[in-house]
């Protein structure tokens, strides 16, 4: 496989070494491909085919993939062909076709602006897949990856355990806002070094439901485009969307910021990660979706689908070489889904009002904390909020919140990034106990200063 | 995370650096853990749970996970919670006892010698994912692995180009048998080397179909006993079950040859690796199981559970870090198939008889190819059988076979290992079709000769 679109464009230097030798082997699929066209006799395919009759005892001689009645049976609603043969490696493309159409409903009025600069979407393992795949392809051991202080906690175990690079950390808010000079300044440091920086941004955001308004990612576009004229340098953007959609509060925006990075600047590169997890509210179901934004002047050079069709390559080649594929009848239940995406949103804005709610009468807690104890930091979204704790320890604060007042959290302690608070997963607390929580929750900061 | 017990039985020696680096964090894990005993709210759990009555407008005010009705009227026979939460990273617990059951109901009068010496199997996505998880932990970049050279092609992918180690391989057959001696010399080459080895076996085999006797692996137990015992350095064993119980030959040992290595000696740490694809015809569900086979001699250092709990914390962190967790819903349902066990074999039975007809015609077409033009490897079992092309270059007989006879099968050339050949699948084609397969094969290698 040569990959001379990325080459063109320069996105070859922006890949790891890893990223630089990973391909998918074209041997079996090549091969399979072509029968699929052109023989009578198929003998490629791997997976044991036979007439419905060889298993059903019926007449139908159809030919089916060789499967388990009793597995089956729990899928009355899907043909054996939805539930048993292997996915395709970069995923279903029903489901892909669904999922971009889905993503395009989310742009709004952006979605005619950004269409034919998006790839089809690739599956993944959920969002810690999408990060890995997207992480190993553009990180390489040692280098740093700009991010804030507070994030999700799998981002460390995939960043620098798994692959072996390491966090550049800025602190997250500044003045009750998304700290924007500190993003640039974290990007200046890391470019001093390199001509290429990796970014992730989470909004709505874990740990802290911070989502930006309109006018904080406008600001982040115009410092960043300023940036990479000034620089020359060049930022991969990623995006990690996992709770794109729940959104409570008027002032933040309703989308995530991915479709405004789209085709800005050719120093610009987003990539958008998705999951099923908690956009379709199906965390079992180990799926996401990695979307990468192409701008138009690398479209100027070669056309869509051969910088589309490289790309997809890079990521299958990850994907073969640790999963393989993933599972096919997720996909096709969830495409099915998203075909009536009217019914789809009614039915998950049912789940967005419950949250909804409990985020309200967390707020309303919230504002009346003592500051001498403990403040939350601003949040307007997502599925958790983050309290930081003052002459305590957060840790020990979470303990006799459990032990003592029976009451399950999170602590989130890093001295080295400033972080000693508690994470509240809102989402899972009925609403009229939220006020009970906030409670027991000042008492076990007051019981830890004493 | 301290892996004490790994020390004192020697097995993190065998570690690679990044398989002594990884762990599972305990965060979020050892605090949701907590919480579950003990709170009465609990704020830790990152999905989003409500009344019944909130999502479906009833009066049902049971707690479950927030989901889409348009998903799960998919799942009519499952609850909520079998389909919708994250599973443990680990594998879902009642998956994990039914497989561990299954593979002691495969392991027949082996069975009750090594149940203690087993850990219970962990998840992973599929073969692929298993292999790829221990190779990761045990094989350090640039290791040499030893295999067979007539392997499936994606180890390459996954050991050579995804974690930058290499094959050092031997011829696999040496008179119609198994190169048992090809296998003792690799075994030397690397222990010169280094301390320790790693063995990948396959049986039955993808792509030639071969399934050893009993004679022919007692002969490489011996053998393996003996040069442990001479030269004082280990071998991890990995067998890739993939095929187990497609057997069609009574000469031909019928379970996978691990049982028979489990607890033979303190240097040999025999790892198994079964997937639901073929074993449970379930290509799409992407659901493996990684299986520890502990000595007595470590067992008589550190209990069993102590050894399991850091092995398994080990290989959560590769998921944790890489795939997060694995589909629920497919664990539960194989659970539950598993569960009428004389059900799902003689479900499973009929696929088998298919194949073993399947198998009987190929086996007498093969047995009258020219030995001047083609000849079979001997197989057995499984789901492929491999011809050896002479004289020709077995690309082009492919080509020719595909464009002139309109017979689809995938050839694998490999001039460095001394590969020149063709892997037939005859799991998707109908036995009336083999001898028609046979004959145009014969005819496209000699056209390609000519």
């Amino acid at each position: 496989m040569e990959f001379k679109a990325l080459e063109k464009v320069g996105v070859d230097r922006l890949l790891s070494s890893f990223g630089r030798r990973i391909y998918l082997p074209q041997g079996i699929f090549y091969w399979s491909g072509k029968a699929k066209k052109d023989a009578d006799i198929n003998a490629t395919i791997g997976t044991a085919r036979a007439k419905k009759s060889a298993i059903y005892g019926d007449n139908d001689d159809s030919a089916i993939t060789c499967h388990l009645p009793s597995i089956k049976e729990h899928f009355p609603k899907m043909g054996s062909e939805d539930i048993f043969p292997y996915c395709p490696i970069p995923g279903h493309p029903g489901f892909r076709e669904a999922w971009k159409k889905y993503i395009l409903y989310k742009a709004g009025d952006q979605a005619e602006a950004i269409n034919e600069h998006l790839t089809l979407p690739v599956a993944s393992s959920g969002i810690t897949g999408g990060l890995h795949i997207i992480l190993k392809l553009f990180a390489d051991e040692n280098e740093p990856v700009i991010s804030p202080e507070k994030r999700w906690e799998n981002y460390d175990t995939i960043l620098c355990m798994n692959i072996g690079a390491r966090f550049h950390s800025f602190v997250f808010f500044k003045d009750g806002k998304f700290n924007t000079q500190g993003l640039m300044k974290a990007l200046q440091e890391v470019w001093a070094e390199r001509d290429k920086a990796i970014v992730i941004l989470n909004f709505p955001n874990n740990p802290t439901g911070y989502m930006p308004s309109a006018e904080e990612m406008e600001e982040v576009r115009e410092e960043l485009l300023k940036a990479v004229d000034e620089t020359g340098k060049t930022v991969i953007l990623i995006f990690d969307d996992a709770y794109e959609g729940y959104v409570y509060d008027d002032q933040a925006m309703k989308r995530s910021p991915f479709y405004d990075f789209v085709n800005i600047d050719d120093r610009i590169f987003p990539i958008k990660i998705d999951g099923i997890a908690k956009e379709l509210l199906w965390y079992g179901g180990r799926i996401g979706m990695i979307t990468f934004g192409l701008p138009q002047a690398w479209l100027n050079e070669v056309p869509l689908a051969q910088l589309e069709k490289e790309l997809e390559n890079k990521v299958s080649g990850v994907t073969r070489s640790s999963d393989s594929n993933y599972n096919l009848v997720t996909q096709r239940i969830v495409a099915k889904a998203l075909e009536d995406l009217p019914r789809m949103m009614a039915e998950r804005q049912k789940t967005i009002e419950v949250l909804k709610e409990r985020y309200r009468v967390w707020a309303a807690e919230a504002a009346k904390f003592d500051r001498k104890l403990l403040y939350a930091d601003p949040s307007q979204a997502g599925f958790f909020a983050f309290v930081n704790v003052l002459g305590a320890h957060a840790e020990k604060v979470a303990e006799t919140l459990l032990m003592k007042y029976k009451v399950g959290t999170v602590p989130d302690v890093n001295a080295e990034e400033g972080i000693n608070g508690i994470r509240v997963a809102f989402c899972s607390v009925e609403a009229a106990d939220i006020p009970r929580l906030c409670e027991c929750l000042v008492k076990a900061v007051k019981d830890e200063q004493a």
